[in-house]
């Protein structure tokens, strides 16, 4: 089924060492060959193993398996160039929106796996170009979210937003995210977006506190472009990418975003269902 | 261009007599064929012209314009059943964002449309059936949204959820609503749903107060099926299509909704742009 | 410390059984007078006890023990009369905001209130009178919250508000909440509205689903009065007190509401801790 | 009436020069002795008029009036040391919640003033101060909200709040507004707080993008002590009152908010309605 198995690890947290040995056990003893990151290394007795770089891992695998949670698989995210890798993810505990595979069950699960009974899932990411003084100065990628916010300032900022070259508005605010359905149960959630379901080929634009009432998240096509510029002389605003600060933008910056034509392949267990996931992250039937 | 124009105005509106008038001497100066509904009929001198059901008009003409506003447009919307038609909004003072010509611009707009520049836009349908006892007991079409709410009682009312098939989740509210990007604007956005582009073929459930607050807002693909179960065993609700209750449902009733095949076609003015339309009708640009 | 205790049960629960007669176990057993209302009366066995109606019991105790939830509460805060009864509440399994004394540790927690040892905290009702043509129609008091809202319609209503006699908006929606700081976690939250610290003076007003999107919840001072006008010429509403619908609405109607001058007084456990009830049924601390 | 009038005029803003320049004409001409902040003292032609600083100015003057926006007022209030001084806002063209008063009725509303007739309205400050190991390290004083909000990070940050004492909550978010009445409809609206009335002794706390979605904004009493504690070992925060960037906050911070014991006084022509100021800024009966 699989090639060669790459094993990625969270970093800085030792309940990684006890999954990683049992996995490699696992692989180990199937006879699958498999390849580790560093981290993964540390938690291992030095023995011959192949241990490579994220980049070098994710060129030479076709599957790579998560050990984290869905930060950690975000990341990995970053690194991958290439559609014919698939990422499964196992949770150090608390189930992920990413990393749905309790380490309890990873056995029965990768046996499942291994015999090539599984789902899997095309999750697109959002590339993001930052263009000044018509020269692009930066570029990303995102899974989850684009988000422009001020920065260093107590002021609100101005942002004009246009899809498709339509001009959309002018939004006084903490800044604006741009949200995969992947990221729509993350940040843009807590700025009060919608849910989109994985499958939607959509984005969700979600004001982070307007000035205007009436502001709204807006949910568009993904095939389209959305570009968002820094309008207001005295902004402070930056950029970040899952997370991830990445740019600090002055005005009249030009954050065009795309969606990525490579996706990633997610592999879910057989009988996986999103919305029991959403039901248990969501805490849904808990009473008041 | 067009072969008949059919006229369809809105009720009990005396600001639709003036425009009526004007409309029908536009079309007999330019000797276009056309038919007027009973509500255009009572504000023209009898003389001999074609006046029809809105059943019989929307069925013998291949553009039908709308005097009135979106309420207008939306039950002209239901009368029709095949996708060789269009249609036109004519608003008689308020921007509608179906009804987005003017009564002031109304001649020189139709002077471009019937020379063959316009913008055509499709909108799709929610088809709604309810199953009772497994059968079919009624069942409806809407453009803007179809909404299960709590009737009669200050209680609220239980629902389960599926999509295509997958259970969503149990919820306490008083009730949900299940939007067409037309309807996301409408009751949608007043229950804290998002904005759904037009052109997106996808729908939104809005929970109405729900009891968990997070109970969210979630977006599913238009292709696959919701449905919808009255599960408290006390329940008392109502299934309203458009605005236009429908239906008192009871315990275990399963609202199934699918997209209807066939939608309809809006005309607009070459160069009309939804988001002026929601600039405006969302007073974006307004300081606080 | 108590001259007679009122035990009061919730109706066809039967969880109830088992705590009533380990209740009057230990009131028998500390030779404490008691009565008990027909609810508890049903489920120990007929001994010349002393039963009464609620009001009776109501008027003739110091302290009345409320076993069942919140809504059991409410519903006897409302027979009550008297600022000189407190009330306690016991839960089933659920921890209410009200009712937070769990019957696991009930025999401890009431031998600390016989000894003399508990908090009191005052919660007040909303007075509500209907004027009808210059004539009151219906009256009625409130512990959570009264609500205006629509009532065998699909169409909004429209309210005009004031409070202490300014005018304050004319909204459309579904309906208005007008709640108490006790009444602010429950239906209100759902609607959008915050949550009052239970020692606040204050009411707050929580629109339903308003049309106008900048149209948000108001909290004023608990000892002005707020008036709601029926405005909509075809209106059909209704009014509900804390869950129980009370009274049709008709266009012109004015809900009138005041704070009532007698209050209840709850008893706590000494230690009692409102943000620590609050964690628990809103889930904080939960990650996502 | 008043036996001295101080004037302050919004910085860097052109439409101040005609106001001032006529307000100077019309204390002159009614002999009322009055002083001019450097900032009106550049709009008028230099001849013998008396000049002081901001601080100067707020200490000779029982009457100030505050030619500019509600920031201009906003800055004012800050210069404030006396309950014996009444501030009057003068606005340049758009209504504020402070500056209520247009410049071209100026002349007809002084009179009134003048004579004697007005509204005194007391808004009272929040009073911050920042205590590290033990001693405060800042402090300072804020009529509209105090925020602590994450800065130079795109991570959450975690705080643990307390009221009076008792623990709240820990929560994980972008940030935490504590905002006074006046401050309810400014920044705390934006993110999603309720409109506190005026005279309410109240303040709400509006948590920003919370992860945790029932994590709601809470209104508590005024006299009571809010505490903020930043507990997020790797937390990057910053403290800002009335918009104006403070401090930067580190772990173990508190934060401790009390009532400022000395508010400030607003002057308002008779007949001032606060409603309708709150009708025209949120534009309340605009039809969507």
């Amino acid at each position: 089924m699989f090639n060669k198995v790459g094993l990625i690890a969270k970093k800085d947290d030792e309940r990684v060492e006890e999954t990683v040995q049992s996995l490699i056990r696992y692989l180990v003893e199937r006879r699958l060959p498999f390849v580790l990151d560093s981290e993964c290394a540390t938690v291992v007795p030095d023995g011959g193993l192949d241990v490579r770089s994220r980049e070098s891992l994710c060129a030479s695998c076709d599957l790579i398996i998560v050990i984290g949670g869905d930060g950690t698989l975000l990341n990995t995210a970053h690194t991958l160039s290439s559609k014919d890798v698939r990422m499964l993810g196992i949770n150090l505990g608390r189930l992920g929106f990413l990393t749905d595979i309790s380490r309890h069950e990873m056995t029965q699960q990768l046996d499942e796996v291994f015999a090539g009974r599984f789902q899997e899932e095309e999750r697109f990411l959002l590339h993001v170009a930052v263009v000044r003084d018509a020269r692009q100065v930066a570029s990303n990628d995102s899974l989850n979210d684009v988000v422009v916010h001020r920065w260093r300032t107590a002021r609100l900022i101005t942002l004009d937003t246009y899809v498709d070259g339509s001009f959309v508005n002018t939004q006084r605010s903490d800044g604006l995210i741009v949200s995969t359905p992947t990221g729509s149960t993350a940040y843009a959630l807590s700025g009060g977006g919608p849910i989109l379901h994985p499958a939607l080929d959509a984005i969700v634009l979600v004001p982070i506190c307007p000035h205007t009432l009436s502001n709204r998240p807006i949910v568009v096509d993904a095939d389209g472009q959305v570009e968002i510029v820094i309008s207001g002389a005295r902004d402070s605003a930056q950029l970040t990418c899952d997370g991830q600060t990445t740019l600090e933008l002055t005005m009249n910056d030009r954050i065009v975003l795309r969606k990525k034509e490579v996706g990633i392949t997610l592999i879910h267990p057989t009988g996986y269902d999103y919305y029991a996931t959403l039901r248990t992250k969501l805490h849904w039937g808990k009473e008041l």
